[in-house]
């Protein structure tokens, strides 16, 4: 997990009427119909500029035989960080609500628990005093929620609650507060033989359980913050696997680059994030030769869904944020960064 | 790592005018011409029996549309160990053999070592004494000359050993050791779109050196006994990955199945393995819904490659072999055992 207090310190103002506005607005923007297979019908949602082109660089000059940073297909990795760069982060990282949601339940079968720190504040409801909890509570909060049970259970119990659970500002299941934008690029390197890999700083099961409908990513190709499991067998004889409390892989910072070495075993050739917690990633992605992309998403969109790091010009203290250092270093080693506002057209499929 | 001690207690006579003759008469056995695309004209090196019949079986189970064990593309899984399965074991494990040949090397950079053991017994070349060395002391060799090097440099040094070393009973590399059933196993395997993977307790780095020239499997998909590796930055800026002694997953026993749910996520439809130390992945296999083969190879031509396990009657005590107790959950669980002896028409592609 990437700490989640950055996240709770931006503005949360719901500006529903302004995005039905914009709603309305963007779809006249869009073209009526596309060309296929063209760069012009290619990444519809994205308006035309340095960060789309720099996709289709990549693309044209990786795949083309003739071309000296031609690549194998059995080569072509692209890595994906996900809270923030492919979904909304905010107000809290999607796996942080389900787990504070999952204190009740918890509490009910260890009574022990209800006056003790920090699950006494979580039930309290109180929402500020939730969001100033430090990342130790938090990570207490985490170990109890989402371990002690078996790897089947705890699949089950994510996806009930993904297909229950609303975000606060638009009413709608996480789930679709999906980047149009990245789904496209996602289907378009996949169309040029990418493996598409989501390397997260949240937890590989729980991303796991949706990855393959959300993002058409399947199990295997999603690397996530990883605790162990520990086989056992039940009074049947049945084996089973159950989530221990033990932090095998911080897939956050240089943890990102140790997990990709661990789970994929090859350099990527694009890196898409958002974050400090990437810069590791980017700087890796970008060692390698020919051609590699590299980029960041700016969340500079106060209307269409936040503005936070440099745009907004926020303390640039904390992990997890676009800081301005990191905006420093992506300016002077060239890579690109994603203006949501300027670059994405349309931002999410239901607008 | 499985442990070594085992492997070395066997049968080391080197049977070569037979096999030059075997392979002589191999070579009159085979077809002239089989028709492709149908059973009969599949997995040419197997023998007509139960083995070759249950993989055919849950191809057709899982492919078929129609078939009520009918399995999705996205999840047929099929998992192979390696030393043992895919390639000979005996007299050592190939990496431990890479490490003992690195020692010398690593005490030219590093003198105090010459006299400590156990890295005095192996500079002696006394092979006798090598194949004595407890775990403990394997340990500490494989740490000592296979860490500590970036993982660039790591792959390099696997890379040109791998050219040079050969096995001292057929004079050849390791990598032509490799049984030629199982190579049309996982092609057979993936034309039916299941993705192949390795799950070995050698390491995972060394086995991904040569996967996919070998096997066919991309570094991506070999999961292996993994070690710690650390981020940093040479003088030059550059990012560089260090490979650490410390472990991460020890890819034996119940590792094996934890290391499926952490690298794969999904179950296996077919497990194909030789020793006790992928019992619980046979397991975890078996206690899936559905088709599922769990197969396991039964080293028990000594003419042709080596005898032990059950078959050779040797003592069951050890880890990292085909035991007895092994042999009896196989035929309670309906298990695959597969003689090397019977089932395999020809075991290697240089016959």
């Amino acid at each position: 997990m990437k700490p989640i207090a950055p996240s709770l310190r931006i503005d949360r103002r719901a500006l529903l009427a302004t995005l039905a506005l914009l709603a309305a607005l963007s779809a006249t923007l869009l073209p009526a119909s596309a060309p296929a297979q063209t760069p012009g019908g290619l990444l519809p949602s994205w308006n035309d500029g340095p960060a789309k082109q720099a996709i289709f660089d990549l693309v044209r000059a990786t795949i083309d035989r003739s071309s000296p940073n031609y690549v194998f297909p059995e080569d072509r990795i692209a890595v994906f960080d996900q809270d923030g760069t492919l979904w909304v982060e905010h107000p809290m990282y999607t796996q942080v609500v389900f787990a504070l949601e999952r204190v009740p339940a918890v509490v009910a079968k260890k009574a022990e628990l209800k006056n003790v720190e920090p699950f006494k504040t979580v039930l309290s409801g109180d929402r500020e005093a939730m969001a100033r909890l430090p990342m130790r509570d938090l990570y207490k909060i985490l170990a109890a929620t989402l371990t002690g049970m078996t790897v089947d259970e705890f699949k089950a119990e994510a996806k009930t609650w993904l297909e229950t659970a609303r975000h606060p500002r638009w009413n709608r299941p996480y789930t679709d507060l999906v980047y149009q934008p990245m789904i496209e690029v996602l289907r378009y390197l996949r169309d040029n033989a990418y493996k598409t890999y989501i390397v997260t700083g949240g937890g590989q099961d729980f991303v796991r359980v949706y990855a393959e409908r959300v993002y058409g990513i399947p199990p295997e190709q999603v690397v996530g913050t990883a605790g162990a499991t520990k086989y056992g067998y039940g009074k049947d004889g049945k084996p089973f696997l159950t989530k221990e409390p033990k932090l095998l892989l911080n897939d956050n910072n240089a943890g990102k680059v140790e997990g990709i070495h661990m789970m994929i075993g090859q350099r990527p050739y694009a890196a898409f994030s958002n974050s400090t917690g990437d810069r590791q990633m980017l700087e890796w992605t970008g060692a390698g030769t020919g051609a590699r992309v590299k980029m960041l998403v700016l969340h500079d969109d106060a209307m269409r869904e936040y503005a936070y790091g440099p745009a907004a010009g926020l303390p640039d203290s904390k992990v997890g944020t676009f800081t301005q250092a990191l905006y420093d270093e992506a300016k002077k080693d060239g890579w690109t960064v994603i203006s949501m506002k300027n670059d994405w057209r349309r931002i999410f499929a239901f607008e």
